[in-house]
């Protein structure tokens, strides 16, 4: 056998393609990123014992794509989902206007796929989910920054903009909201500013694309009447179309989302979806352990990521004293953190990661990346509350030597 | 809450978006389309038994993207795949270049994306997987169709297509080739073309891009040493990308499959792969359940599937009589049949499918439909021995009822 070089394949690449990944070398001590799970809150025996009765009772149906159950997905799952969107968010459809997906990014590309072309315009809150604006700049879209407050997206200026849009003859694509804690600063949007929100989108014929996909971790307990208001699908669901998953609320590694929308949407998600099904399997051992514990097992994850939390905004007070203005949010996985504006938080990646300190840096969470350049994402859910003080005093220390803020930690002058 | 008909989606969908998908209304009686695989064979109890004990060993690791082993996927699995590619295909790689996969469909997504724009040249076999022609051409590319013969691809005919295209200062981003059983023609490419095949494409500068989907299923038995040639991949693998599954081995609904490159070109795909991971808990099943049994399921089953393709063939001869030439394949889950000129297939599928019969038409498997207008492909390893013979009876019906053709059934002189 003659092997070669083979073709010159950097010349064969197509204009634009990314950089090539690094080789996975494991994840760092104290990580702070990702959508990563608490390990101690896994269902470990129960989710063996789902697997293998719903295997027992319905494996030979995985002889058949989508196990015979149609492009949307494994009916059961369905049904969850259906259950859980209706008694959580308001949310009153039937089975066929659910379709499950591998992850919400694949959400994300459906939609994305069905209405974006270069050159399109999207709205975005001004801070969102890195994922979901790297996605649209491949596609050529610029999205349009809407600032946000505490409450969340702030309603008079998205008017304005809306307005100054239409002047110019342009119709946005879509308006991207995470109105249930927000990604990354946590806010609920009250019901109060919901109407506003699609009382003018309404107006100027502009679809809402909901994402809630940290909906369902909530302080104060989950879904409507505990201050949680429905979601914006429940309340218009011809403007919306939503999209959720089970990776915060169970595990990331199943990919196990679901998008929902009005069948004449839907059935176009549907057309664009030529992946053959997600995986079946793990659309049964999510459906056979959800349908009768989602309520327990959410409540008591809440409360684990809620003492995490706290330990987290304590170690960040700690060791941060007055540098830091935590966005203290209101269920979740993730803090936001404001540093004094003379920090610059790119220049901390490196050096952080040589201390095995991994976090996200705000300009990749926000539409203007220098907007956000003395801001901070921590991910709290993955590790224990040891690793979460050890990792920020680590954190804090680097910061120091880097920038020379913070001034103090643990009531202690600190030292260059 | 208010609600309303919504935005004008229609005017607001990209151009180019794909019609709606029709609403499911289940398979079929006679269903002979797609990968789907014999239920008979589902081995659900050691599933059951393999995702229970794969859990409880594992299970925590689900709170981790990829289950902290990176994006390449499951190391388990990529184990098994480098064991199986190593023992059936001469393949020898290490587990850092395997890339698991949702399906092979991702891996045809992501090697399109890696070398793929509007306007490239690319290679396909004259005859070849529908769902791989029509991705191509979703991306603005024509496929240039290459011969085959009952041995596979041509090398008389590719030579000269090389040479043509390279006079004109065009070099093929790659040439699309399922060498060991051809979809849908069944044939497996002898070694002495391999050689051919490779030297050529080397002295060309381009790409092979080896399908494998259905190299396990032969029915000499697995692998090198039966009468099959290594893999392509396993004689030069700086020149090719190779992808494989386990979904015609396991099951279709499992989206288990992997694709094989060396790192420059794998770390590229990796790079495009934004999925945030495959499905983990079907990429532990698979190794659970095929690190012990691959050998002797893949035995078993392969004689399942050419029992059902005897009673195929049998079934086609006794209606068609000598109107239909069957291309009875090497191994895999499909019969190809030419039936005479006059036949169009396509003017079969609506009255086929109004007595519950489904086949793939020629055309759609064909990179010039028109060419195969009076082909078609029959898939066997879903339907019962009864459900084939009463199939492709009434199937034989229809198309008298149509065309005229047959004139004789089962030795009985068909009457109008």
């Amino acid at each position: 056998m003659s092997t070669t070089t083979g073709p010159d394949y950097e010349r064969l690449f197509r204009r634009g393609v990314p950089a090539a990944a690094p080789r996975f070398t494991g994840f760092p001590k104290y990580n702070f990123i990702g959508g990563h799970n608490d390990p101690t809150m896994l269902p470990v025996e129960a989710l063996a014992d789902c697997a293998a009765a719903a295997l027992r009772r319905e494996g030979a149906s995985l002889s058949l794509y989508n196990l015979g159950h149609g492009p949307l997905g494994h009916r059961g799952m369905r049904d969850l989902v259906v259950d859980k969107v209706r008694r959580h968010r308001g949310i009153e459809v039937t089975r066929d206007e659910v379709l499950l997906t591998s992850g919400s990014l694949q959400g994300l590309d459906l939609v994305n796929s069905l209405l974006l072309e270069a050159g399109d315009t999207v709205l975005f809150e001004e801070l969102s989910y890195g994922g979901a604006i790297s996605r649209v700049r491949t596609l050529g879209v610029e999205p349009v920054p809407m600032p946000l407050d505490a409450e969340g997206i702030r309603i008079d200026t998205l008017s304005n903009a809306l307005d100054a849009l239409k002047a110019k003859g342009v119709t946005p694509k879509y308006i991207y909201t995470i109105p249930t804690i927000q990604n990354p600063t946590g806010s609920i949007l009250s019901l109060e500013r919901r109407e506003q929100l699609l009382k003018l989108v309404r107006a100027h014929g502009v679809p809402v694309f909901e994402d809630e996909c940290y909906a369902d971790l909530i302080w104060t307990g989950q879904g409507i009447g505990h201050d949680v208001p429905p979601a914006l699908y429940a309340m218009d669901p011809g403007q919306v179309i939503h999209i959720g998953s089970f990776s915060k609320t169970l595990a990331p590694a199943l990919r196990s989302a679901y998008a929902v929308a009005p069948w004449p949407v839907l059935s176009r998600l549907v057309a664009l979806k030529t992946d053959a099904g997600s995986a079946s399997v793990e659309q049964m051992l999510v459906a056979e352990y959800f349908s009768r514990n989602f309520d327990n097992h959410v409540a008591a994850l809440s409360g684990v990521l809620k003492e995490k939390l706290d330990v987290m905004v304590e170690a960040v007070e700690r060791e941060f004293g007055s540098a830091a203005e935590c966005f203290v949010p209101k269920g979740g996985i993730f803090l936001w953190i404001k540093l004094p504006p003379e920090v610059d938080v790119r220049k901390l990646v490196k050096p952080a990661a040589e201390r095995g300190i991994a976090f996200n840096p705000g300009p990749e969470w926000a539409v203007v990346p220098d907007s956000a350049s003395s801001q901070l994402r921590l991910c709290f859910a993955l590790p224990s509350k040891e690793e979460i003080r050890e990792g920020v005093a680590a954190f804090a220390r680097v910061c120091f030597e880097q920038t020379g803020i913070p001034a103090r930690s643990g009531n202690i002058r600190n030292a260059g």
